[in-house]
């Protein structure tokens, strides 16, 4: 088998390591694809260096078919085309014991607290499976995992299909947001600085604006008849996103909190009251978000195939990373294939 | 009749205005009672003057008889103790067709941007309002609508028995928060630096922590073994009210924004992301929290009578407002009561 192995430093190296045969209660995933995501984008330059210990196998959204399948398994088939919920919670915490255990306080999110998937085998314990449909596209189920974040998120903001909606940011989440809300059926602008991004918008089908050159609060109204808008889901990381996305919003809309912010940013909070807007926090998802997204991508409601800019080898994760954080690529993926190695 | 005016510049002013009978679909109140809030207290301090057109007659906080009733009006007698809900909604706008009448975009307020109860007879339109228990004392059916504003807080929070609750800012507000969410049988605790509302507070069975003293998230952890609370309610208007409200939530808590915030404060965006907190404006009342509030206030489930600090003549408004601007006062009322002048 092959590992491409974060070294440090935006560095990686390849490897072949001696893979076990899977434990009981594990599988073992033959990997075909390995997304590349911001995070992981974060790791490349170092920024996770506490958290990540090296050398380390990341990576978390990813597809594969099941290739060996360990004591005390059942249900699953080998050849069986897989993806994987890459989150295992403790179980006893107060997030799980309040039914949000995908929020744990002592989550193992697998391919940054534990081994990922850039690597042509994997094991796995069985519980984070989620089986693929016969006939998705292996490369196209790579993005099954960032389209439940974006199922997660619309879910999260209580979305009707009578909604005008703002998504404020035009990276990858939020033109799967976008996409996700669209397909429930409501108006949907996508306000992104970026050229390139409004393209690659425009190519799903998504109405943009370019908030540099057009007042998106004038927009919205327009467009709203003057009420303004439902929802508002930030995704930029900017302050002039949170901003903007408290501005849009009509009486009693809804924010859904999508990007992380390190650091406090002010908020209108009189606007909040004086138009009972509310806000949600959003942070991955739960298993019916990631059976969604399945189900997303599979009957091609999101345009999984046109989101993969590019596509390298496990000896080319760098290159990968260096796309990514040119800001031109949108997603690229790692083909962990053994026979691509 | 007898009316007490605003006339500016902190100043109060008893005048004896003609009255018209009631016109058709209206009904004339003998006002019992008035009570002093906030609001007026920025009115009396000059701060809405581009608002309210002087000499006016202000007051919202009320409980009274029907002294005569205007053509086109049924299910009123004479005699028949009432209160008001004081908002008159458009009815078209954008708030009002999607069922917030109570944040309509050109509310009438009656008693700020129309007149008030500050006098002896009061001519209102009948939709305005609420029917009153035999037996409920007028001076306390005068609590009823901050009572109102409260239960709209608790029901924006979306309160279960079983929650942990902070209240922040001890005002009357936040004592009436958390009166009715003990009512509902949940934990709560009010934080409140004032010594005097600490002490009022504890009159009404209310925990209290005093943030100065006692660090308030560590006592929150401790009290929910290690949680965090539920519900926060921010109603001091601080920003140290602000972050506290936010660090002392569990996963998923829900801050309900009630005081009034005139500038933008900082939030722990990352926070709301980690956790998915969310957070609710909560703004006046619905027709059906102010029933509830008519409840609880005749059955005795908020300590009205012990709220009342004062009672002053319409000569004495002024004198009213001194005690509600020292910091001393819970709440003033006017006693408007023709025979009281």
């Amino acid at each position: 088998m092959t590992a491409a192995m974060y070294t440090g430093e935006r560095t990686f190296t390849t490897a072949v390591p001696t893979l076990g045969p899977p434990e009981a209660g594990q599988v073992q995933i033959a990997v075909a694809y390995t997304g590349l995501c911001g995070t992981d984008l974060h790791i490349f330059h170092g920024d996770m260096d506490a958290r990540v210990a090296t050398p380390a196998v990341i990576g978390h959204e990813m597809s594969g078919t099941i290739a060996a399948i360990g004591d005390g398994v059942s249900g699953w088939a080998v050849g069986q085309p897989v993806t994987v919920m890459p989150t295992l919670s403790c179980g006893s915490c107060h997030a799980c014991r309040k039914g949000n255990s995908h929020i744990c306080h002592k989550l193992n999110f697998i391919g940054i607290d534990s081994e990922g998937s850039m690597q042509s085998t994997w094991n796995v314990p069985a519980e984070v499976l989620v089986a693929l449909p016969e006939g998705l596209a292996l490369d196209e189920a790579a993005l099954i995992e960032p389209t439940a974040v974006a199922v997660h998120d619309v879910r999260r903001s209580g979305l009707t299909a009578s909604d005008f909606v703002v998504v404020i940011g035009g990276g990858p989440v939020g033109q799967l947001i976008a996409s996700v809300a669209l397909r429930q059926g409501a108006r949907v602008v996508l306000a992104e600085p970026d050229p390139g991004r409004r393209e690659t918008a425009k190519g799903f089908g998504i109405t943009t604006v370019d908030p540099r050159e057009e007042n998106l609060v004038d927009y919205v109204l327009r467009e709203t008849d003057g009420a303004g808008a439902d929802v508002a889901f930030e995704v930029s990381g900017a302050a002039a996103g949170v901003s903007s996305a408290v501005e849009v919003l009509t009486t009693r809309g809804r924010l859904v909190m999508v990007a992380i912010h390190p650091k406090p940013k002010e908020i209108d909070l009189h606007r909040f009251f004086w138009r009972e807007l509310e806000m949600f926090g959003a942070r991955l998802y739960q298993r019916e978000d990631f059976e969604e997204a399945v189900r997303l991508v599979a009957d091609g409601a999101i345009p999984a195939r046109q989101m993969i800019s590019r596509v390298v080898s496990l000896e080319d994760v760098e290159q990968g990373f260096l796309a990514l954080e040119s800001g031109g690529a949108m997603k690229v993926l790692v083909d962990c294939r053994a026979a691509a190695s």
